[in-house]
Parts: structure tokens; C-alpha cells; sequence
């Protein structure tokens, strides 16, 4: 079995390349791959398939597509984020953004292709499986879309009158509930356990976002620090201080690694977790072992 | 059984106000409402209800989260076009289009919340037929999406060397074959015989279109006039004529009638076309019957 990134480049690579077929127009061919390659730490997808693998995934396959799927929403939303309308961000993975390369509209059209591209891909690897299909359909769209996915997540950044709660949640946590839960659907377990860890790593990851945010160079993270403080977005280390921040971050680690659910292989989710976390932060921040 | 728009409303209904519950918020909800209700004439899932009935449709829930979601993707990709990267359209179906009501970051969004929730509702009547699910999943894909989807279509204009024929097949005649398919796929009847069909009335559609776009006043068809001409968009009137494409219009509805594969109710289905087309018309335009 090929290690966990190297299934995430090829499934991948498969649907862009699929993108990119027969009366594709060029430009937007192109700004598909520059969206998705090269792909950041792709956090997202190897959590779904380290999850997958926890529950003994019998269709890797069917596992494979769902990790795409996850990852390719997750490029969708940089995508629109970085517009000029949203965030006007020029540079993303330590490079031009996609609407700083190609423009606005094929910015725009790029993130719209990923999003139906994501739900293609599951529907290619889907006759193996009809009956996990509609379920992981479903937790993709609801991590992803209205009212509670990445999409409402952004909306509220649309507001003047700001639900925090449900703005976390929906921006960073859905997606990464979505990938642990799509995982576990994936591998043919129930989905809804593999939640509140995938919540709970969401809330993590974003602390360790907001702590880069202020903390590491832009050549460290690849996009530029201060942006939160700049576009007034809630950041844990301006409410909490970095050491609060620090803390709260500890806390959410141990929170995930004590609501993993049962399954064959507690202890390697565990070692993900941590280094992924730690990959995340600043290098003079050390993490505890959990 | 209600008739086909009634049962269109009903099912867009229900995905608009499930996209605006519970933590939504609220700018991006009304935006959602605002780019589907009150519809336009509703022509693909109408479409795509009249050739489930005529493939004896026999899950009439399927069949309609299948039409309701060709028109989400209708209505997304709208609601994008519209944007000030794309035609910068201030005005649509007679009233304010989505961006220039509610802003160019919300329309972003809500065009992607559109997206996402047309898969979500075929994912919700999924259950009934896990086996069809699949198909009509990627028919919906790519008639949306890369490369030949609506997405596609879009990118062509996105090009300096533009490919025509890929651009008007992928602009229009694949969201119109798209919903014949997924119509007769949600019968559980073989799609692939009802493509042609769909894209030859999508072609007429778009040379309709062209001549409303020459010849009606903005408040016949809700929206701005002359604007192929001023975007520099292929149009079949500026190409032809307006003798030259009625007589196009004329033989692509032929063509269309011609094409209808085997079925209980051609006659229906005949007629229901030569309805649609000259309602696109400008009033002092006839169709002869065909």
C-alpha cells in the first residue's frame, strides 16, 4: 500500500487531469493545476485516510476519491478567499495566487469547477459502492456548503453582527469533521462517532493558524502574517495572548486524542495529530506530548 | 400529481430554506433566496420532469431533487456570470442581480453555497435509489463542471482563441443535455439516448436567446439587451441574420423533435418545446409549428 500523501497526489492528479480533458478551455485547465499543485501539507485528506485505515477501510478506492474530494473543496475555498472581492491575498503556498496568475474570472470559474470536481470524483469511484455513496455525498456537501460548511463559515465573515461560534466551526472545524467522518463512511463504520474529533482537530488547526499568523515570517507559512489583525478576523492569540493561546491549543489537542472513538489503531492517529499540529507552529513553539 | 413548475418550486423550496436554517448567516441565506426565487421560467427542470414522465417515471422524489438541482447549478452559475470579474450584469429577471443587491463577496459565495446544494439535494433523495444515485451524480458534474460542463463555457470566454463549438456546447447545451439525462436516469431509463435531445434544444435555447438579445426590450426579458455585441459573445444574429437564425432556430427544433428516443408521450414532449421557444421569442416573432 503507497503511504498516505503519495494516494492523495494520485487521486488527485487523476481529476485534474480529468479536468483538463477534451474541450477544456486552457487558461482555466491551467489555474486548476495551480491550485491544487504543489499542494500544501494536505492536512485534510490524510487525516481521512488515517481515519479510514483506524477502521479498516475494505475499498481504498472509495477512500482515496473521498480524501480528493475533501482536499479539492479545501483548494475551492482558498480559491474564493483569496479574491479581490474576499481577502485580495496575492500570494498562497508561497506563490501567486490564483486570481493574482490568471484574474479574477478564471479565478472564480477555478473555484467553482473544483467544487463540482470534488463531487465528481466520488461519483467516478461510487459503483463500487452505491450504498456509502449518498452518505459521503452528504457529509461533503453539509461540511462544505449552506448553512454550516467552509461557505457559511466565509459568509459570516460577510456580516457585521458575527455568530463566533458558528463562524469557527463553520470556516475551519466542518471540513476537518468532514474528513474524519467521510473516512469512516469511507471504510464503511458510522460516520457520526469520528465528529467531535474531527471538530476538536479543526479548533486546533485554527489556533495553530492564528499563532502562525502572527508568529512565523512569510517565507515560513508561504502566505502573508498579520492578515487577521488586517481584515479584523478573530485570532486566539490577539483575544488570548500566545501563551493562552498556547494553552488552549494543548487543550484541543488532548480534547481530540480523547474523543477518537474505537477503532484498531488509536495510538498512530494520535502520533498524526501531534506532529501534524507541530508542523503547523512556529519553530521555536513546542508542543507537549499529549 | 401536482403539476411539473409546481413540483420544481416545491423541491427548490425546500433546499433554499434546509441552506438557511440553523447557523446560516443571515446576508448569505436572503442572497440564496434572492438568486432563486422568483424563478425565470424554469425551463431545464421543467425539461427534465417531462422526460421522467416519459421514460414512466416511477420515484417521483428522485426525479425531483434531479430537477431542482439542475436548476440550483442554472441559478449558481447565474448568479456568478453576473459578478464585475465576469459581464458586471447590474440587473436580472427584471430586478437587481444578486452581487449588486447584496455585494460581490456575498454573491461569491452564494453562487458556491448553490453549487454544493444542488448535490446535497440528490444526496438527500438518494436513499430511495443508491444505484441511480451514482449516475445522475456524474451526469450533474459534467454538465456543470471541467471541461465540458457550464464551467467550461464560461472559461471560453475567459480565451483569447476562443473554440466555438466547445464553447457552445459547454455554455448551454450541456446543462440542457444534462437535465434530459438525469430526467430519464431518475426513471431508471438508460440516459446516454436522451443526449442528443437535450443538446440540440440547448442550442436552439441559445439562438433564442440571441435574438431576444437583439430584439426585445430589457423589460420583456428581465435583463439588460445588446450586451453579446457590447461583451463581444458570439451571437447568431450578428452572425446570421434575423431571417437566417429564425431559420436555424427552426431546424434545431426539427432536429430536437426529431431526436426523442422511444417513449410513451413524444407528442407531450413536442409540444412542451414548441411552447418554451416562442415563449423565449420577442412578441412579434413566430415560430411555425414544427
Amino acid at each position: 500500500m503507497p503511504d498516505a500523501l503519495q494516494r492523495v497526489e494520485t487521486a488527485l492528479t487523476a481529476a485534474i487531469v480529468g479536468a483538463g480533458g477534451i474541450g477544456a478551455p486552457p487558461r482555466l485547465a491551467a489555474a486548476l493545476q495551480h491550485a491544487v499543485f504543489p499542494g500544501g501539507a494536505r492536512i485534510r485528506p490524510r487525516l481521512c485516510l488515517a481515519v479510514a485505515d483506524a477502521c479498516a477501510e475494505d475499498m481504498p478506492g472509495l477512500s482515496d476519491a473521498a480524501a480528493a474530494a475533501i482536499e479539492l473543496l479545501h483548494c475551492a475555498s482558498l480559491v474564493h478567499d483569496d479574491m479581490p472581492c474576499f481577502d485580495d491575498a496575492t500570494l498562497r503556498r508561497g506563490r501567486a495566487s490564483v486570481h493574482h496568475r490568471f484574474g479574477a474570472n478564471v479565478a472564480l470559474l477555478a473555484g467553482d469547477a473544483l467544487i463540482v470536481l470534488a463531487f465528481e470524483t466520488l461519483g467516478h469511484a461510487a459503483p463500487s459502492s452505491p450504498q456509502r455513496l449518498a452518505q459521503i455525498l452528504l457529509i461533503l456537501a453539509r461540511s462544505s456548503g449552506m448553512p454550516g460548511g467552509i461557505v457559511g463559515g466565509q459568509g459570516w465573515e460577510c456580516e457585521t453582527d458575527v455568530d463566533l461560534g458558528a463562524y469557527a466551526r463553520a470556516k475551519t472545524g466542518a471540513l476537518f469533521a468532514g474528513a474524519t467522518m467521510v473516512g469512516a463512511a469511507a471504510a464503511g463504520a458510522e460516520p457520526e462517532p469520528w465528529r467531535l474529533f474531527g471538530e476538536r482537530l479543526g479548533e486546533a488547526y485554527q489556533v495553530a493558524d492564528d499563532i502562525a499568523d502572527t508568529r512565523s515570517g512569510a517565507a515560513e507559512i508561504g502566505k502573508p502574517i498579520g492578515r487577521d489583525l488586517a481584515l479584523g478576523r478573530p485570532n486566539a492569540v490577539l483575544r488570548l495572548g500566545l501563551s493562552g493561546a498556547l494553552r488552549r491549543l494543548q487543550a484541543l489537542v488532548e480534547g481530540a486524542t480523547a474523543s477518537i472513538p474505537p477503532c484498531r489503531d488509536p495510538d498512530g492517529l494520535r502520533r498524526l495529530i501531534l506532529v501534524e499540529v507541530q508542523r503547523l507552529l512556529p519553530k521555536d513553539t513546542v508542543l507537549r506530548a499529549a
